[in-house]
This record gives C-alpha cells, sequence and structure tokens, in this order.
C-alpha cells in the first residue's frame, strides 16, 4: 500500500517555491533607484547573464557527451536503465535553473540595496536578505521538488508504486542517482568556472586598476570592474548554490540507499504506515520539512534600528540561523520517532546485525546538526577579524611577506586538527549511533536548513555588490557605510558559510561512499590489499594537482584579462578622464571564456580517473569486485585528501584576506599603530593575493572535486556491482549446496591438526575434498579461516 | 641447522666500517690549512658538537621514559621480551653514534677542502667526497652491524640458532623492532631539531647581517654565521644520516618479517640451504652486499681535470651512482635465485595462496632501483635550474612576490602527479610480483645504495662548508670559485638525495604497514567500518598539523637568534670594525636549545596520537583487532597524506630556491634580462624565504613522522596483535570442532532458500544451531556469507 507521506516533500517543496516567488515579486516591486546606478546595475545584470550563456552553451555540450556515454552504459548493462539519461539530464536542468534564478535575483536585489541604504539599514537588509532568501528557497525547493518527482515517478514505473524488495528499490536509487551526477555536473562547471573567473576579473581589476593605474577599486573608469562585480555573483553566489544544491540532493539520496540496506539487513521488506518505505522516505521528509523550517527562520532575521552596527545585524541572522537549526532538530526527533520502525536491525561491518532502536537515528542527526554548528565556529576562529590566529599573521607581516605568508599557510594547516578531529568523531558518533544510515542522516539533517544557509550566505555578495554600486554611481558616503556594515557582515558568512559547505562535502561523500559499497557488494575496502593501497595514493594526490590546476587558471585567465584592461586604457581616448566609455563587455566576456577554458583541465581529471581506474583494469579482464574495491580506496583516497586541503585552502586564504583588513582599522605591532600604506599592509597584500585563488577558487572546489568523485563511483558501482551479471538472464533450476565441515584439535604444546570436509553438490552430484592441516595452533587456524571464507555462489546454467 | 650465512652480513658490515676508519685516517692526514681558516674550522666543529652534546642530553631522557615504557609494556604483555628496551637502546645508540662520526668528520673535512681547493679542484672533490664515504659507510656499517648482530642474538636466545617455528621467528623479529624504534627515535631529534636548527640560524644570520646590517653572507662579523655553518652539517649531514639510517634499518626488518610470512604461507618451514630462514636471511644479505658495492661505486667518483666545470663532477658522481645501481640489480638476481625456494606460496588478500617463483622476486628487487633512480629524475625536473617549472616561477616573480608564491606553490603540487603515480605503480607491480614481501624487498633493494647515496649527499654541505670557510678567512677568488663548482653541485645532489630520502621513507613505511597487519593478525584493513575510516582523516590530517609546528617552531628559533644577534651588534664594541670579537657560542647555544626545545610539540603529536589511538580505546575494553584496524588506518592516513605534504614541501622549497639562484646568472624576463637587485629578484627572495622551512625543515620531518607512526605501530603490534593472549600460558587439552553446513537452493524467480547449520562440539558436548534464511538470491548469499565467516578460535580453558 502507498503512503500518502511520499508526496508530503514534494507539496512542502512547491510550497517553498510558492513562498519564493512571493518573496521574489516583493524584492523586485523595490525601487531600483534611477540613473548611473541603475545603468551600473544593468552592466552586472547583462555580464552575469552573459556568463550564464556561455556557460549553458558548454553545459549542453557537455550534457550531450555524458548523455550519450550513460545511454551505452544502460544498453550494455543491464541493470542500469536508460531512465539514467534522463534523470541526469534533468538534474543539469534542475540545477541549473536554480542558479539561473540565483543569479537574476542577485544581480537585481543589489541595486535595490543600494538605493534602500539610501534611507534605511533595516531595509537595506530586508532587501538583501530577501534577495538571498529567493536564492536559497530557488535551490532548495528546486533539490527536493526534482529528487522526489523522480523517486515517486521511478517508484511507480519500476515498482509498480508497491513495495517489492530491496533489489527493484536498488535499481529506482540506482537510476535517481543520474539527477544527482546532473546537479554535480553543473556544480563543477558553477563552482571550478565561477571561482576561476571571480578571481580572475578581481586580479585583473585589481593589477591594472588600484596598481599600475593608481585608481580606486570599483572605479568606473576601470574596464574590468563590472566583470569584477560580475564575478562576486558567479562565484559566490551561483557557484555557492550549486555547490550546495548538489549536497543536498547527494546527500538525502544516499541517505535514501542506505535506507533501503536497512530494509535489507531486517529481512528484505518491514511493515510500516508508509509503504515499507519508511526508512526510504525519511530522510526527503526531513529535507521536505527543513524547507518550511527555513522559511520560518528567514521570517526572524530583522532589525529595526537604523543606526544598528555590524554585531546587531549579525545577531539577527543567528537567531534565525539557531532557532532554525533547533527546530531541525525537533523534527528530527518527530520523523524518527514516526516515521521508522521502533527498532532496526542494521549490518555492522566485522560486528554482524545489530538492533537499532529509531531514537538512535535521532541522535545521528543531532550529530550533524552539532558538526554544522561547530564547524562554523572552527573556521570563524581561525579566519574572524581580531582573533588570535590573525593577529599572529598581522604581527608576522612585519618582517615581510615571506612571513606573513608562513604564518597564514601555518594557519590554515593547523585549522585542520580541530576540523579533521570533528569530522572523525562526527563519523565516528553517528556510525556508532546507526550504522552507515546514521551518517548518511546527520548529513541530511544538516543539510535541511540549506535554504537558510543560502540566504545567509548570499546576502554578502549582495551587499558587496551594492556597495560596489554606491562607489560607482557616486553616492553620499552614509550609503556605502551602511552598506559595508551589510558587507562586513557578509564577509563573516561568507567564511562561515565555507565552512558549512566543506562540512556538507565531507559527510556527503562519506555517505555516498557507504552507499557505493552497498551498491556494488563488496565486503569492504580493505587497504592492506595493494592495488587498493595504490589507489589510496593516486586518490590522495588528485586533490592536490587539482588545487594547483585552479590556481594556475586563475593566473592565466587573470593575465588575459591584464591585457585587455591594459589594450582599453591604451586605445580607448579620454577613457582616464572620465570621457571615453569602457568596453565592461569585452572583459566580461574574456573572463567568461578564460574561465570556462580553463576549468576543462582540472573537470577532466575528476571526472577521467574514477573512469580510467574502472574501465581500464575492466577491460582487462580484472575481476569485477576488485576493481570496486580499487575505486573505493581512490574514492577515499579523494575525500581524505579533498576535505584536507579545503580546510587548508579556505582558512589560510580567509586568514590573509582578514589578516590585510586588519590594517584598515589600524593594528598595533611591536607596540606601533601601523596602517594601510605601511610596508607590513604591503606584505598583507601579498598574502591576500595567494589566499585569494586559496579561498574562492581552489579551496571550494574541492568539495566538488569529493563529491563528483563519489557520485561517479555510485554511477559507476552497478557496473562493477556483484548483481550485474545476472541481469535479465533467466536462473535455472539450481540446487546447490555446499557443506564444509572443520574438525579441529589444538594440544597444550600449541600444535593443532584440523581436518577440512568439502562437501559440494551441485543437482545431485557431489564432489567432497578432504585437507588436513597441521602446524602450530596459529597457523592452523590462520590457514581453516582462509579456506572457509569460500563464498557461496549460486551459479548460472 | 645453522648456515654460515647468517654470519656473512655482518662480516660484510665490519668489511665497510674497516674502509671508512682507512678513508677516514686519510682524510684526516690531509693538510688542514692554518690561522684563520683552522679557527673557523675549530668554530664550526665545536659548534657542532655542541649541539651534539646538548642533543645527546635530551635524547639520554627520552631514551630512558622510553625505555621504562617499553619495560612496562614487556612486563605487562607476554609476548613482547623485555630485550626490546636492550634492543631499544642500542638502536638509539648505534643511530647517535653514526651521527657522530657523520658529524666529526663533515666538520673535519671542510677546512680540508678549502686547503685542497687552493691548488686543485680533483683533490678537493676527492676529499669532500671523502669526507661523505665517510659519513655514509659510518651509516651504512653500523645499521647492518647492528641489525645483524641483534637478529643473531635474538635467533639464539629465542631460538637456540635454530628453525623451530613462525611464531618463535615472530617474537625474535619483534624484539628487533625495538632496534629500529631506537634508531627512529634518533632520526627524529636529528632530522626534526636539525631542520629547526639550521633554518633557524639561517634565517637568523640573514635578517640581521644581510638585510639590517647590510654584510654579505659567511660574513665573519656576523656572530650567526658559525651557527649557520654548523646548521648546514646538523641538518643536512646529521639529520640526513639518521633519517637513512633509520629507513635502512626499518626496511631491512620489515623484509625480515614478511620473510617469515612467506615460511609461514608454505607451511611453517621450508628447507632450504640457509637453516630454513633464506627469505629472512635475504634482505640482510642484499644489505650487507650493498655495502661493499657501495665502496666500489665511491672508488669510481674521480675527476682529473682541475678546469673541470660543474657538469664533469656531476659525471663522475653519475657514474659511481649508476655503477653501484647496477651491481644492486646483478646481487639481488644472484641473491635472489640462490637464497630462496624456487617457488614459494605467498598468501595474496582476497585471492588465497599463489606459487611466486624466486625470479618473480628479483622483478620486485628491479621495482625497487628504478623507483630509487626515476624519483631523483622527477625531483630534478621539478626543482632544477633551467627546467620549465622553474623558469615559469622566474617569469612570475615579474609580477610580484604573490605571483611568484603561487607559482611556487603550484610548482609543488604539481610535482606530486608524478611521484605518486610512480610509487602507487611501484606499490601495484612489486605485490603483483612478490606480494608484501615484495614491496618490502623493493624497499631493500633501493636502501642497498644507501652508503654511495650518503656519500653524495654529505659531499654537498661539506663543500658548503668549505665555501663559507674561503670567504670568511678571506681565500684568493679562484678558491671559492672551486669550492662553488662543487657546492653547486652538491645542491642537484642536494635535492635528488631528498627525493631519494622520501621514497625510501615511503617504501619503508608501506612495508612496515604490511609486517604491522600480519604482526597483528588482522585480516586486512577495511575502511568501510566507521572507526577506520576516521582514523584515517585524523591520520591524514596530522602531516599537515606537524608542517604548520615545524615551520612556525622555524619563526620561533629564528626571532630568538635574530634577538641575540642585535644585541651583539649593540653591546660588543668594534664588531663592526673587525676588532670585536663577535661571541659564536652563544649563537650557536641558542640555535641548539631553541632547535631542540622547539621541537617537542611535533615528536609528543607524532608519539603521542598513536598510543592515544591505541590505549584509550583498549581502556574502555574495546576489541584488539578492532583497534588494531583503527590503527592501522591511522597509520595508511599518515603515509599517504605524509608522502603527498613530503613532495610538495620538498620540491616547492626546492623550486623557490632554484628560481630565486637563477637571477645570478641573470634570466630573460619579458625579453629583457634581469639580475640580482630587480624587483623580481625581491620577490624570489621572498619566495625563497617561505620554501626555506619547507625544504629543509617541515619537508623532510615528513620522511621520520611516517616511519616513526608505522615503528610505533609495530611496536605495539603485539600488544593488539591475536596472539598477544596465547602468551606463556599452557594450553590445555581441548578438542574443539566447529562444523557448519549449508544448503542452498535457487529457482529462476530469484528467490532462494539457505539451511545453514551450525554444529559446535567442544570435548565431547555438542551444541547445534539452525537458521533458515528466504528472500532474493543475493540477499541469501550475503547473509549466508556473513554467517559462515565464522572465525574458528581455539579457546582456552
Amino acid at each position: 500500500m502507498e503512503s500518502i507521506m511520499i508526496y508530503v516533500p514534494i507539496a512542502l517543496a512547491l510550497l517553498g517555491l510558492i513562498y519564493m516567488l512571493v518573496k521574489q515579486s516583493w524584492v523586485m516591486k523595490q525601487d531600483a533607484g534611477d540613473g548611473k546606478m541603475k545603468e551600473i546595475s544593468d552592466h552586472i545584470y547583462e555580464g552575469a547573464l552573459a556568463f550564464l550563456n556561455a556557460e549553458y552553451k558548454l553545459l549542453t555540450i557537455f550534457v550531450v557527451i555524458v548523455s550519450v556515454l550513460l545511454a551505452i552504459v544502460s544498453f550494455v548493462v543491464p541493470t542500469t536503465h536508460w531512465l539514467i539519461v534522463i534523470a541526469f539530464i534533468c538534474g543539469a536542468a534542475f540545477s541549473a535553473f536554480a542558479g539561473n534564478i540565483g543569479m537574476k535575483i542577485a544581480t537585481k536585489t543589489n541595486v535595490r540595496t543600494t538605493q534602500a541604504a539610501r534611507t534605511s539599514l533595516p531595509k537595506a537588509l530586508g532587501i538583501s536578505f530577501g534577495g538571498g532568501t529567493v536564492m536559497g528557497l530557488g535551490v532548495a525547493g528546486l533539490a527536493v521538488l526534482g529528487l522526489t518527482a523522480f523517486f515517486i515517478f521511478f517508484f511507480h514505473f519500476f515498482m509498480g508504486g508497491v513495495w517489492t524488495n530491496t533489489m527493484d528499490m536498488t535499481i529506482v536509487l540506482e537510476t535517481l542517482a543520474g539527477f544527482s551526477l546532473g546537479a554535480e555536473s553543473i556544480a563543477l562547471f558553477a563552482r571550478v568556472g565561477g571561482g576561476i573567473y571571480t578571481k580572475a576579473a578581481d586580479v585583473g581589476a585589481d593589477l591594472v586598476g588600484k596598481v599600475e593605474a593608481g585608481i580606486p577599486e570599483d572605479d568606473p573608469r576601470n574596464p574590468a570592474t563590472i566583470a569584477d562585480n560580475v564575478g562576486d555573483n558567479v562565484g559566490d553566489v551561483a557557484g555557492m548554490g550549486a555547490d550546495l544544491f548538489g549536497s543536498y540532493v547527494a546527500t538525502v539520496l544516499a541517505a535514501m540507499v542506505l535506507g533501503n540496506y536497512v530494509i535489507k539487513d531486517m529481512g528484505g521488506s518491514i511493515a510500516d504506515g508508509f509503504g515499507g518505505i519508511g526508512p526510504i522516505l525519511l530522510p526527503m521528509s526531513i529535507a521536505g520539512v527543513g524547507i518550511i523550517i527555513s522559511i520560518i527562520g528567514t521570517m526572524l532575521v530583522k532589525i529595526k534600528n537604523n543606526d544598528a552596527k555590524e554585531s546587531q545585524v549579525m545577531g539577527a541572522l543567528n537567531i534565525g540561523n539557531w532557532t532554525s537549526i533547533v527546530l531541525v532538530a525537533v523534527a528530527c526527533f518527530g520523523l524518527c520517532v514516526w516515521m521508522l520502525p521502533e527498532t532496526m536491525q542494521m549490518e555492522f561491518f566485522g560486528e554482524g546485525l545489530q538492533e537499532i532502536s529509531s531514537m538512535r537515528v535521532f541522535y545521528a542527526t543531532l550529530v550533524g546538526l552539532v558538526v554544522g554548528a561547530v564547524i562554523s565556529s572552527v573556521t570563524e576562529y581561525y579566519t574572524g577579524l581580531g582573533k588570535k590566529p590573525i593577529l599572529k599573521i598581522v604581527q608576522q607581516s612585519s618582517t615581510g611577506a615571506g612571513t606573513n605568508i608562513i604564518a597564514g599557510l601555518a594557519t590554515g594547516m593547523i585549522s585542520t586538527f580541530p576540523s579533521v578531529l570533528l569530522f572523525a568523531g562526527a563519523i565516528w558518533a553517528s556510525y556508532a549511533f546507526a550504522g552507515f544510515y546514521g551518517v548518511a542522516l546527520a548529513a541530511s539533517a544538516m543539510m535541511a536548513t540549506t535554504a537558510m544557509q543560502l540566504a545567509i550566505d548570499a546576502f554578502g555578495p549582495i551587499s558587496d555588490n551594492a556597495g560596489g554600486i554606491a562607489e560607482m554611481s557616486e553616492q553620499e558616503p552614509i550609503v556605502r557605510e551602511r552598506t559595508d556594515i551589510l558587507d562586513s557582515v557578509g564577509n563573516t558568512t561568507a567564511a562561515t558559510g565555507k565552512g558549512f559547505a566543506i562540512a556538507s562535502a565531507a559527510l556527503t561523500s562519506l555517505a555516498l561512499f557507504a552507499a557505493y559499497v552497498t551498491f556494488t557488494g563488496i565486503d569492504g575496502i580493505n587497504i592492506f590489499k595493494a592495488p587498493v593501497l595504490a589507489m589510496l595514493f593516486v586518490g590522495g594526490m588528485v586533490p592536490v594537482v587539482f588545487s594547483a590546476l585552479a590556481m594556475n587558471a586563475v593566473g592565466k585567465a587573470a593575465m588575459e584579462m591584464v591585457q585587455e584592461v591594459r589594450r582599453q586604457f591604451r586605445d580607448i581616448p579620454g577613457i582616464m578622464e572620465g570621457t571615453g566609455k569602457p568596453e565592461y563587455d569585452k572583459c566580461v566576456a574574456i573572463s567568461t571564456e578564460a574561465s570556462l577554458k580553463q576549468m576543462l583541465l582540472p573537470g577532466v581529471l575528476t571526472i577521467g580517473f574514477p573512469l580510467v581506474i574502472a574501465f581500464v583494469p575492466l577491460a582487462f579482464g580484472m575481476n569485477n569486485l576488485a576493481i570496486a574495491e580499487m575505486l573505493g580506496g581512490y574514492m577515499a583516497g579523494v575525500t581524505v585528501s579533498g576535505v584536507l586541503w579545503a580546510i587548508f585552502q579556505n582558512n589560510a586564504g580567509g586568514a590573509w584576506d582578514n589578516a590585510k583588513k586588519s590594517f584598515e582599522a589600524g593594528v598595533m605591532i611591536n607596540g606601533e599603530m601601523t596602517y594601510k600604506g605601511s610596508d607590513a599592509h604591503k606584505a598583507a597584500v601579498t598574502g591576500d593575493t595567494v589566499g585569494d585563488p586559496f579561498k574562492d577558487t581552489s579551496g571550494p572546489s574541492m568539495n566538488i572535486l569529493i563529491k563528483l568523485t563519489c557520485l561517479i563511483g555510485l554511477v559507476i558501482a552497478p557496473i562493477l556491482g556483484g548483481h550485474s551479471d545476472e541481469g535479465e538472464t533467466a536462473f535455472a533450476k539450481a540446487e546447490i549446496s555446499k557443506e564444509i565441515r572443520v574438525e579441529m584439535n589444538a594440544t597444550d604444546d600449541n600444535q593443532a591438526t584440523a581436518v577440512v570436509t568439502t562437501v559440494t553438490t551441485k543437482n545431485g552430484e557431489s564432489t567432497t575434498d578432504e585437507k588436513v592441516i597441521t602446524g602450530t595452533t596459529e597457523e592452523v587456524e590462520a590457514q581453516v579461516n582462509a579456506m572457509k571464507n569460500v563464498e557461496v555462489k549460486v551459479e548460472k546454467n
């Protein structure tokens, strides 16, 4: 019997999207200012659209290629259904559409925020955060809508809408993985391409504008200034949105896969009020309820005082954020108790089946919520203005750029300590509570507030843009002061948001990793097998090389931008006097093309490696399960190393940035107040130059790398998996029995004898094999156990 | 029957040590110059001794503490014998003694090289390389002598000098692990402490001398200049020596452990002409023969032409190096064929027993030799003067320190690509040839030329020192020119030597890792178990944090040095005019104390983490084998991440260094020749400042971190291991049999039924347990296999 509950998440997602439309029309109705403001805003909007259009073109080619590959796979491999192609295309389309909504609203909200800031800070916050809310709900709503709609469709298509067995559900979820793969592919373009875009434009604008021509930041005479502002939207809005869209979908998917395995461990079916699929519906339900909770959270974000300072704005955001986290905890309690059997059996590797209560699953979700909250604090500590690590970098700036760089690198490196211990603790605890299902649900609970997190995140770059527009349109200082308050809070939320994004990527990858093992049917990933260990090494290397490629990409793209800006300064008469008009669109075009071109190599690395590891040995006839284990080792290597490099790069970059910013208000070095323009400040600027690609390009790209790697593994899994060769071939009637008898005697001189008899009976014919083993007790035990571990496998006629 | 072959390695080691004494007395007989030269040389000698003495004091405390801990363990745990304490102390003493020999000869050879360089370049090479040879043979000779002597002693003590069974041999080798642990502990002090010392002195001398006072490098007026020259010996001679001493011993030990397991896989005993321990003796024999081959190799290193250039000197070194590598290959062929059974059985995880011929073991040793050669070329490519990556960093220096730093970081990061693929390929290939025994023998073969490698390595800092003495004692320019040729070659060999050291550490760790698994008796390390995965994360983090601590340590120690140099410039009258005498010893004392103090935290991190992971869960009553698997996950994490960070940091540091040096001869940037003193050069100097601790402190420390982690694991292994609770407790007569009968039926609708009957009989009493499982074929199979995998374990009464 089908439960109505299967339709609830979709209804909640639609509710979220309706609220988004209401909020969107409210934002759009706000005064968009006039004259120069509007003109600049339009430039940014058009630049953003130009990037999106170029990205979509490239994306279309990419989606077509991958679709053809997936289609081939689905025709060759019986267990992979061709519907995975449709799911993949729709996953890509949904994510792209969510990004589109976000970019458009962000580029429309910025000028409205500037206009509002002319009169009122609370209003400016309301509008900028309203834009963020639209973005957040767009992402979360579309993610849940798409995933649940496809699940319902596949559930009916493959299973007729009723529970049959875990095998059929596996096919449903394997096909659904296409949606997740599509979503994450977009994230590759948006996050990596966007990351290169934003830094290429930023560095290019600064190098020629600030350094060579000596004009201030955001000066309208600088041809790259529009590209720079577009970059904020491309990288921080669309990139972050696609990243979290991907995490959100992948997390829920992985939890559903593991929910299916809970049912398997319980004997293949359960009787509950949800059509027997409660454990599978639970993560979807948490996601759906999370959308509503996020709406409530966003409603709480407001200030009243027009003279509010950063702390009050931050406080308003915190109230919304914490309320939503607490509400998610409450909701998880209710949903876990309501939707799960009171006790479940779960298979723990090496420990056998264990009884797990639904309360323990709830505890696992609490672990996820704690991780989300704590990682933000850790990030804040290592990158926040006025914190000890930042003050240390500031001190080290007095002895030059070299020591500033060393201090920044060391800060990023040391910040991996609490972060990794936190993740390791979370893996351990959530697993101890409820196995890998617990790990996946911890991730799901953390991601439930995605809409709220994105609203807080997106409001930052919107305010940053609003400040840029105020500067370019030469508003009164009070306007810039107000947007600066919002921008400053936005910088903090940007850092903590990055922490949240890493945590989400890490937990998502773990959940995918767990789902992978169950999909392939391997009994674990044993790194004591040399090929697996070799792949662990290779996997560990990939994030390092990927980061280097991303950093180099920024350098190359920035150089192209520098050439173009120099050319315009040289060729356009009157540009410096403000009479000649810079060709903004040319700079936008260069950033767009360069970033998309430069992301190809890291993209190929990300997608190519798992494919090579899977298919080259397959072509050489290597055992499927051995390949699956190798690929698992590779995935683990990428995840461990990727998480480390993400934390290292994000926090080092954030720390350098704020060390530089510290000089704006003045810092005390060796008893002397030191300000902008000092040698120490110049050293700090050098540090920030290094940190820029770290924190905005290579660091955040790690999230995509690790998730996409695990997702590709998951999609390849059925090809390698144990059940792939059964497929549609009919089983002949076969009666097979295998009997292994071990008799073992040990004496007190540590010697033992064992007689191992193996009788194999197949359709009435028996073969007997006897072996006698003698030696020390330990040796005999080892040999007997090695022999006993024989796979019982039904053979086909 | 005992074979004479067991005494051959010890004889070869003694032969090597005798040749060392001959060479040493030859070097000491050379003219040591006079007056100022001698005075400066004496200062360096005394400074080096001061460091050694301070180090020994701290070491003694450390050795006492660890000895007490080991003694406690040996009394509590039955399988750990108290002789491990003696082995540990002697391992530490041998390594310290080898370091002592090396430091003394290096600081005596430097001035003799300067003196020789006044008349003849060939003679200067002969003397400096002669000093290196003494160092190399001291390390290799003492390593083989100590290890083999203890092996013979324990073999007689525990087994009466004849083969009994693999269990007894395991106890021999477990006790022998103490020697290796002792050696590696010294390496921690010498490599990490030495690395901090050398950079603190270098940075301190430069910051005040070159930058503040404007006097040239190696100027005798600079109070830190002696400390700086001592540092070259402390870091590059003693540090490198202790590092390779540790690798050498650990590799041979691990190969012996795995050789014992080959015998175990072959049924517990073999009949060969070597008392049944051919596979265990082989790695020792390769090491012994390697010493003689190294002597032959060093004899080939000579030039005739007094006007020789770098390429000719390099050529002479290459001839010696390549000859010794080829000879080792030939020796490995002979030894493998002679000492091993023609075919062996080896257990491959997941694949069961396989027949392995002795030729395949030889192929595995070839893999090791290839890795040693190729990694040097890779390192040379990424860090060599005039190579593409260096030229790119030079180009990027033109746009400032920021872009220089990014380019250097990216170069180091990308260099992990070929290096890791090489290691991964080596693991795979040597394992495919001959299992983990093959991996360990690959490492042993590579390490066989350790004496030659160290001679090449140590000759660099000796020549560097010789140049410094020429400068300080104001010799004619031709002297410095000649020592500069040697120094320049020495810089290249230093870079490739670091590559060799990483490769040796990586392969050693893998071999130890393999030995660990066999010691504990776990059936692999399954990272799909969440606690194991969590520890993999934690292990991955430790090298990153360790590196940061080491970098910060350099900064702190350098600051103390800066204060002292400033004080002397201020307080000592006439110091700048050359009339006042700087207090060199105070600077030496500061470097010494600061470096040893600062290495404590990273040292505690290295030693503490594995202990916490092992003993905290043990205290909470966690299952031994589960802990062993977790610790294995931690070891794998440290190894993978440590190798990556070692390559990254060493190569980035080397690349920055040579990018800076490129400016000395002038480089072409944007069509213009650019020299020292240009802005681009200043940017490159900043890069080198960052690179210094990378390549000389934190990078090389990774070797110690990963080896020591794996060694501590190996020493803890018996405590966690499967056979630890048997110990000396007598077995009661127990007759236990366990019979597992599986009958499985499958029908063509993909449904199956299995009846699993388990009959356990213990001293006549039987208990029967029957379970019926139904479901889809796949589910039944999975459940049956999970049940069947029951450990047969003899229980004690």
